[in-house]
């Protein structure tokens, strides 16, 4: 609900022999869900044909019977695929991704997850050449750039393009005969390779893909490295120096409990987390509750930190995913109550809430009266993050600057609005300790690592053409 | 997945002034989907108009925005609901409920869940005198039975239709100016009577619709007892000596973990559950990992009772609730890949896997090879309920008895066929003991509290006519 | 547009051996789609199982490849098929036929074209004795009274039935070996019989639905008779005195132009119509222009009777079908000029436009108005039809007779409502003549030779039940 | 059915005060229908804001009240839309009209009737030149020659294209402010300019759009001109000498019979060609029945210069339209069956049956046959164009010239292949006569007046990339 939004999961594989290509995208794609729910699609080749399916909706409601029979072409051995988050916009069905274009290459498809910092220069560049443009996407001026290097081969013009682009991004690039898979030299969003029995090589947003395609994992793209197949080899160019800092709410929210990045499994981190907020923000208290799902690792860890037993204290209806309930009475917290319900355990127990984030505060503000409702004597909440206080340029939709409560108010306005009896933020510090890497935290402290945009209303001028 | 279907939920309000009745059943529909999610229904009335929608699909699906507008008549006072689970058939469509009629007694709608055992013979008087059915629902059989005593006002009439029925059944009843409740004998299928703010009245199969349509818990509908509206008071007739033996499995697996039925909350009774289960077969392990999200509240009682750590083994995938992935290549146990993957953290420990009930056993045996795969050391699988041998007679759609695999193997047949390292099942008196009250466990012990049709072939027969 | 609507038309089939019925039946409905576009069904049986899909739409939208599937059962030999015009109600789709029931003869399934005058008094009796009813279609009642002859067999319980019926319907009725079908005692609505290559036999409501499903053309059955198959023999059984009374609709507007009703064809019989109202009310003008497609044969008529050249002076759009557009600007006539053009041989000429009828006359203004605006120099609208001024109680949706606008206005004011130069009708003994035969014009003079309902209020009445 | 398809169908709109651009456009689109029925778009902008909403589909399909929502932008004041008719292929939905691209002269959109013969060879220059494609459409070459003059403005830059290609188009084109079309040189597609009671200015394929749209009509586009609005005022370029040479198939089938093309209505143009057949052709019968509807202003014509009575032989089932019945059982021609049935008046006629061409011949054959199956003694086949032996390049899909039965048989061999008694063809002059013009008859003589493509491969060569 209040939460950060993933803006995509990219995916690529190639095989020296025909598979079925389109089913094994759309079960990757499927593992990928949770990086983007508004459009997916999938693009597949058999060296010759190239045919591409995509539209908005969840990767089970666009890629129904008819799609994955136009998919299906005879000899198919690579493709790439995507799921996208997007906001908001009439004509978002020619914004979904995998994009496809005819150049002086041939044909070229591209799936993207992040942002480029200075698409709007590049793009102003290729305009006065007499370039058009169909959409506001980044990814379209990636693929312009590439074909604007007419005279280079594509593994060469990927690298020149990368070159040119700064920002945060994981990018997946097929023609008729081969797939690319590149990640920029922060290494901001994740990019992972694997292998298929048959020697075929899969590249995937998270682990969890590779593992329901049936492909075992290698290894990470490295920050700043394009690698491509080649007679059937993993080919590799260090095209960036590299300066990890991967983004730290990979493991806070957004990757999957079973997924390992960069060396680093989330669950455990997020136990970890748990853990270290324990030890900084300690509570007297009988239950630790997690919000479901989001809270439940931090949960785990705080309740074995502080020896206070972990309690499922707030019941999920699993069938809230997507709902359209729109009541005609006054009942303003109806989104949170179609979700969650208090169990009966909270009554007269003093309770540890515990949550990953805060963007907005008011699901937080809602919970917390669910609790109280239910018979909570006291409601502590703890939240396995720091505040977030800036926006995100890398490919995080965290929501526009004003309204994140934490750029505007003190922890301690942020319990009073949320009603809490008290309120904790993990520290940077402790972000650090539990995830033990190098990590980007600009969305906490306002550092941009790889770059920012030369003004905020970048946006909005890409809008207007 | 592999788990038994609860057959319906039900739901009836009434009110002394418009409301709007319509989108206050689809919120209490909505917290009432997992008692059924093939079909829903609502119908409303506002003392002359009586409007009907209702179709195959969730209760999100069924009820858009144009069928919502629909039932939003002017003045709306009262109205049923019905979410329904079936399992084959073409004419599906005709048999969701509520099903409405025109009788001597004016329309009257009528929704249902549980089963009467002697459906058929009363079926087959009312056919010899001339009625006719569309449907081969049960609850064609009561409305007519109902419709032939013309000259008894619809309470009497009702009140003598219980007396010729057996079975377990809770019912909610409705004509353009009343709402009517009633509950078998025995109390099989919970129902529940809430109150609005305004002086109406609720009824419900389980109190969290209650709280989701704002009215507050009141009481349980009694085993036996017809409850009405009359005056904007409420009335009640104890129409049968009551035998209270409420279905168990409401409070091992079907009832919302935040409902309390027959006063006992359902949640605790399974943390009970687990911790009766730690005593009754212990196990020596790492970590205590539930199968989410039936097994959590088990998990959580054996990790309590036996002290070893509760963690979350296996991450569900929030997207899998209803694919229709169909892949070409062989992946056998992809069903259950696509919903549950192991979480890292159990590489090298030894793995207590906590669920609630096996039924075919088919699922347990996947998930036991997921964590082998992801490293699990040991598995020892602990079930919170006895193993199921008998069908349900009382609307829960077990399994066909020859699927049920604990009618045909032994648990350590069981075991081996799931290729756990050890197998125990929760004991019929330590079921009691964690429930604490009068319970059914007729699929347990074949001892049914309220009668059983008098041939197996029953369901077949009613398919004939 | 402004036309008298068809309610249904109906269709049955038994084959000795195994066919493709349902494929069968969705030709036939959709040759008899004119006679209702609201809803469609198809039952079929292959002795043992009996399946039915019906559901709001045309032929065509109805029976989609998922239908057809659940249609084409292993085996079948007979079905029954229904196309349906339907006014308003939110409960349409369970009015849809065929209605099917479970009774004590099995189960019955049943498909109607026509009314019931008596239909609120046998229903009142049905409701007295228990009965309970799922529709206020008159069909429900027909059934229900089959099934209370509870000894008789099928074929002497339908007898008894059409004894008790007065009105005008025909009917056609099966059960899992053998279909019947019957027609009033004046014959009001047609029903012919065709047989197939293989010795099977059809019943349909126009003979172009036999042509389209291969069968050849027996005869028509005649009014008051009950026919059926019995050992692969067509059995006809004289139930009443035959009074033949067709209705003149029929051969004036509903009837395909390919089809012949009690051995007069229709398309020769509105050219006579045509060339009758030359004679009748002659113009002096320069072109004769037909109202596309309904004043087609009339006009033909009547410029061969006059010797003015017939011309195609109004365009109609093919795909203005069924249009939902819905302009913001004011276009009053909008839904007219959608249809319509006029061509530009009108300018400068005097026209005699021709149609069947005029029901509110709207239409025929608006029409008048085009081919002004395309500089007709005069317009003389002929109509080869007599003024409607009296609801039908048979199965046609005339309109309220207060929205007549013969009913209230004499023919010099519909003309000066219309805006034409001269408005003349075609007289009834022109009708007669035309014709040829016996016919019903009720609609004309209020002389009903198959009764009238006690009182007027007959259908508000059902409504109430 | 066996019919040339004309490609697509153009208009635009302009007004110097908001207007409901999208419902005018609507209309305007469903008034351009019969030119295209796979896909419709619409693009509106109110200075500013510019919104496009475009999918496969009849216009009324794809406008549906959500689409046509987004449509209506605060303060509207122009727009363009498209009817498209396509072949095959999986990305249709991305060829659907209007294009929009952002170049650096803003947002364009385009609307495209007809083709370029040079496309292939201007779209390799623009490749080498690092543009990229997203569609295999010629408009895209279009748009990015346009874009390429990035130091002209639109009306110049659009000037310098149209010298560029060669071919038959007629092309409608809008930024944010104001709307441009244009003719080739030969003026082959028709366009022409309406008037808006407040001033403002539309342009379409044929006037009925106009008519629908309360719009006047001022004069054709002449072959060559762009025209535009600047200042509220209509600019005009002769852009290209002009050497007119329209589409004979706009007169013989294509446009609507309330259309004047170039000076010219098309419905006298068709009688004109009966007439002129009649005396070319004559034949010894009793009726002329035509083939509903295109053979409709033929046969009059046929009639009227013979003498012979026009009747209605073939009834048309108005709702063939886009049915997808698929039979099991073996009725090879049940397409034409479906659409089409003979009347009982040819039975024992000699019948004269009149169309407007033949492409592949088998629709006629099977229309021989049902008029031979009802009883026809003879039946001679009348055809109002010329034999088609030559595939058209500008805009029209006549089929591949090998399923040309024409260019590949002579009349007495498609005679005997129809089996029809006697069979003709309008001659080339005949056809010059009856329209009074000059005219493009390339497909049915070869010879080309706008050029054609330097090979036939230039479609598969597009598809390439």
């Amino acid at each position: 609900m209040d939460k950060p939004h993933e803006e995509c999961g990219v995916l690529g594989l190639w095989s020296p022999e025909p598979l079925p290509v389109a089913d094994l995208l759309q079960l990757g794609l499927f593992a990928l869900q949770h990086r983007g729910q508004e459009a997916a699609g999938i693009c597949v080749s058999n060296g010759k044909d190239l045919v591409i399916e995509k539209d908005l909706g969840l990767v089970t409601q666009v890629f129904d019977e008819a799609r994955m029979q136009r998919l299906r072409i005879q000899g198919a051995n690579l493709g790439i695929g995507h799921t996208r988050y997007s906001t908001t916009g009439s004509n978002l069905r020619f914004n979904a991704q995998p994009l496809n274009v005819r150049s002086s290459k041939g044909i070229l498809a591209i799936a993207h997850n992040g942002n480029f910092v200075n698409a709007l220069q590049i793009r102003q560049q290729l305009l006065e050449h007499g370039a058009v443009f169909q959409t506001t996407n980044d990814t379209e001026v990636m693929i312009n750039l590439i074909a604007r290097y007419a005279r280079l081969n594509l593994v060469e013009a990927t690298a020149r393009a990368m070159r040119e682009l700064t920002g945060g991004f994981s990018v997946v690039l097929m023609d008729r005969q081969t797939v690319l898979a590149l990640r920029d030299g922060n290494g901001v969003r994740p990019l992972v390779i694997g292998r298929l029995s048959n020697g075929g090589w899969v590249f995937a947003s998270e682990p969890p893909a590779l593992a329901l395609m049936g492909a075992s994992f290698v290894r990470d793209v490295q920050p700043g490295e394009l690698v491509w197949v080649e007679s059937g080899e993993l080919r590799s160019m260090q095209v960036l120096e590299p300066h990890p800092t991967p983004c730290a709410f990979e493991w806070i929210y957004f990757a999957r409990a079973d997924a390992t990045l960069d060396g680093i499994p989330t669950h455990p981190a997020r136990i970890r987390m748990g853990e270290v907020l324990a030890q900084e923000a300690p509570a007297v208290a009988d239950l630790v509750v997690p919000v479901p799902d989001s809270g439940i690792g931090a949960a785990i860890g705080y309740s074995r930190a502080s020896g206070i037993p972990f309690d499922y204290g707030l019941h999920k209806n699993p069938y809230a995913g997507r709902t359209f309930i729109q009541p005609t009475q006054e009942m303003r917290d109806l989104k949170v109550r179609l979700k969650l319900a208090a169990t009966p355990v909270v009554a007269g127990r003093r309770v540890v809430l515990v949550d990953d984030s805060i963007v907005r505060g008011t699901t937080s503000g809602r919970i917390v009266q669910l609790l109280r409702e239910a018979g909570a004597a006291e409601v502590h909440v703890r939240i396995s993050s720091p505040p977030i206080k800036f926006p995100c340029y890398y490919g995080i939709d965290t929501a526009a600057r004003k309204e994140l409560v934490a750029s505007t108010h003190s922890v301690e306005q942020i319990r009073q609005l949320i009603g809490a009896d008290s309120l904790a933020f993990l520290s940077e510090s402790g972000v650090r300790q539990a995830i033990g890497g190098p990590v980007c935290l600009a969305c906490f402290n306002g550092q941009y690592p790889a770059g920012q945009p030369e003004e905020e209303v970048r946006k909005e001028a890409l809008e207007q053409a």
